[in-house]
């Protein structure tokens, strides 16, 4: 966005330019631009404007691929905030931020749970929904009737009307933003898995429903391809790997895992399943990140006592997945679990190990401190599919930096995205092999980097321009389940891996 | 409009490019452009579409001053017509026509009385009501609804539907144009003469209202100012002046004269009072070109009888430019009026010259012969109010065409646009001096230039660039009127001029 006080010259008998063509004409020079559109609506209220105001008016303008547009004018003496919305389109959550941005400063946050919800929690669903009559219409209307309400809310709680938001911008992955275009998502998960769009032009917010400005705009990030979307371009934007000489590494672990490796010249991206366990989908205690969900766990090196800390320092009702890794982290290191990850019956697990069926299980909580009121606990199956998880992951980033001739000890800086990155231990999971064994300040948690790329994208001037470099930027690897990754996979299914000489750090642990 | 058949491999594992880049890809490759921009509602049904129609399709792309649009597509193998609709949007009568875009055949075409003459006949009366509580809406919406009307008519009457045009183009003068988009043009009549707008963009027509393809874009030709305007563009768009080595001149007569000189390097034009006795609003007997308008008159040279020539050869009703101008040249040649103009007592005017309360009057058609019943009459005031048309005409084309440091003598062709041009003799305007002494075959009738450009424009790929570049080469040349000016005035008020070296060729009639 940009946002400039234009003082134009007003007309006379010399110079008789229309008043489209003088403010426009200001504009260009301003922005060493040939082209600055400008709408029917606006063009309908300008003379009248541009007399009150004195020829002197603050202009909005933002940058689409070919064109400025230019989306409002206000009185350069007046106060009024101008203002966007950035939106982390989550298929579970949705996160809305007002930025003021002629300050750039952050005016209201919320997170709300993604309306679509209703429908189904997964994506898989809500794309079969879609595909019932008049599915379409209503999932989206779902989701733009929500954002509605919620812009509403949020602005008045911040004082300004909805009505002073001239851009929106939008990061979400591939599936969501269809949804939210009103795109059928339905070729997205047949073979051979192709988007309708991916790299959308500015839509006028009118056009989508969104209730804000007439004039505004919104940026909906671009994506690669049905299974690397505009969140992840969104993380890489406000990471700034794309910026840097060295080469670095952007994890982002939700039910799938998507890696992106580079620098400022070239970027290697894949996408594979990673996830599962950490998302508290597969664990009979997981939970997604929230209160009362153990997100930190310790165990006293005298004791073996398991000291637990929980989200909100609410009574434990579950474990997320930072918690699962420390978890899995403590086990190993004080040899209740083996290296195949096997619990191994010994003093130290105590009365804590138990049997059922055949099947181990580990009393994490025990009833009376949990806020359930039954014991919160781990069976060798949790355990094993966490192993599973761990080795993917590990794999997918062999695979990724071997696939550029690198090793992962070349990385300079290891970004993590997400909720995920914000509550992971890398120490932890570093203990079982699940992130390589680089110096732990080389680990970087970026929070909700999708969010963050989707401020930086309205604040912008020109951040289409940005995006399209990163995304053209991009090779997409698609991971061959072949010998090699099997290979690769086996070596990792080993606490912290077959290889120890890997994870020099752990051994003195 | 630019419209091809594009054949896109369909997608697959190797190559998951979404259906909005992959048909896109195409049309840029075709037109050697970066920027092809796709509309939301198109962007909704492409995936469907290009699935149904096997990925063959006729594309429809309308080039805008940045970027392309694509505006339809069709299936290849369908012969659904492509059609556009050109408009010469007149202060009084509005002229449509449908052409059919693959063939560039015009389907067909209707003249319609202008709406917004229920408001008022001219335009000031219109602008005025403009500015009134809801006046500029109204006003707006009889010109809307009246072509919505008229399309629907139109279309019917060829046997397309509204939803088979995806382009609209509108030639009219500033005011005219700015009442269809719904702009103010309350400043364009006070000083300086501003417009909202000198060049619209293309425009959705749903935006303004009209009905046809959801997706057409509507062209509206653009002004050089208040006083020159679209309408005039469009008549040298077609005339072809600015694709000329040689110096070519064009008039265009209205209410006002509209005159422009120049040729490839150049263009000069100018606009001033000189039409009102040409159009028919001054004289008693004067009316519009239409059925039973006198537009042809001889006098036998024996019996000095007068021999009319109506339109559609109805009774006579009234006299039209081009018989007034034919009217006038007989007197002179025949002796009935002198060098001055004034009526002159003599055999050859028979009884047909009257007096009445001192003012003189000449019965052109008896009582017995109209269709109106009365004798249709001519009277001194009628023959000095068309000299000094005629004197100003001549005047203006002097002046401007010196103002370049030519003479009239020098130009190639002197195209002659609208029903005046149409009907026109050339012989007797230059025998009356309001034309110059040129060969009559240098003067050609452009008929309704400002439809024949309004047609070029939605045939054309990329008729923007084409106009702007006429427009932007346009030096609008003030008149000044100064003693120069009325020096020159005074002289043109005799028949054929005070000098009649400049016109050679009267002497001997």
């Amino acid at each position: 966005m940009w946002i400039k006080t234009v003082s134009l010259i007003p007309p006379s008998l010399q110079d008789n330019t229309a008043d489209a063509e003088r403010l426009i004409k200001a504009i260009k020079s301003h922005l060493r631009t040939n082209t600055v559109d400008i709408d029917l609506y606006l063009l309908r209220k300008l003379p009248v404007l541009l007399r009150k105001w004195k020829y002197n008016v603050r202009c909005i303008v933002l940058k689409d691929r070919s064109r400025w547009i230019l989306s409002g004018i206000i009185n350069a003496t007046d106060t009024i905030p101008i203002a966007g919305v950035a939106v982390d389109l989550g298929t579970t959550k949705v996160v809305l931020r007002i930025i003021d941005l002629s300050t750039n400063q952050i005016l209201a946050e919320h997170t709300f749970d993604n309306p679509q919800m209703a429908i189904g929690p997964d994506i898989l669903t809500r794309i079969h929904y879609s595909n019932q009559d008049e599915g379409l219409k209503k999932i989206n209307r779902l989701i733009i009737d929500g954002l509605n309400q919620m812009i509403e809310k949020l602005c008045s709680s911040c004082n300004i009307k909805p009505d002073n938001i001239y851009a929106v911008s939008v990061a979400g992955n591939t599936a969501m933003t269809h949804l939210f275009m009103g795109l059928n998502p339905y070729w997205i998960i047949r073979e051979p898995y192709i988007p309708v769009v991916n790299k959308p032009d500015l839509i006028k917010a009118q056009e989508l429903g969104i209730n804000v400005n007439p004039l505004a705009r919104v940026i909906i990030f671009p994506n690669v391809g049905s299974y690397f979307g505009g969140d992840l371009i969104a993380g890489i934007f406000f990471s700034g790997i794309d910026k840097k000489e060295d080469v670095s590494i952007l994890i982002d672990v939700g039910t799938n895992a998507e890696v992106l490796l580079g620098n400022k010249h070239w970027l290697v991206a894949c996408a594979g399943a990673a996830g599962p366990a950490l998302e508290g989908s597969v664990t009979r205690m997981g939970m997604l990140a929230g209160p009362g969900a153990i997100d930190r766990i310790k165990f006293d090196p005298v004791t073996f006592k398991i000291k637990v800390h929980t989200i909100g320092n609410k009574p434990p009702r579950g474990i997320c997945g930072s918690g699962l890794i420390d978890l899995a982290a403590c086990f190993f290191l004080y040899g209740i679990i083996d290296i195949r990850g096997k619990f191994v019956s010994s003093k130290r697990s105590g009365n804590r190990l138990k049997d059922k069926d055949g099947m181990k299980y580990y009393i994490v909580v025990p009833a009376s401190e949990s806020e359930t009121g039954s014991d919160l606990i781990i069976s060798q199956a949790d355990i094993d599919s966490l192993i599973i998880s761990k080795a993917a992951m590990y794999t997918i980033l062999e695979t990724i930096t071997s696939s550029v001739g690198m090793s992962l000890k070349d990385l300079s800086t290891f970004y993590v995205a997400g909720t995920f990155g914000s509550y992971i231990n890398p120490n932890s999971a570093i203990s079982i092999g699940m992130l390589p064994d680089l110096p732990i300040d080389s680990y970087k948690s970026l929070g909700n980097s999708s969010l963050g790329g989707a401020t930086m994208a309205i604040i912008s001037n020109d951040c289409l321009d940005k995006i399209d470099a990163i995304r053209d930027k991009i090779t997409y690897l698609e991971l061959n389940v072949n010998q090699e990754f099997m290979n690769r996979f086996s070596a990792a299914k080993f606490l912290p891996h077959t290889d120890t000489s890997l994870f020099p750090s752990v051994k003195p642990r």
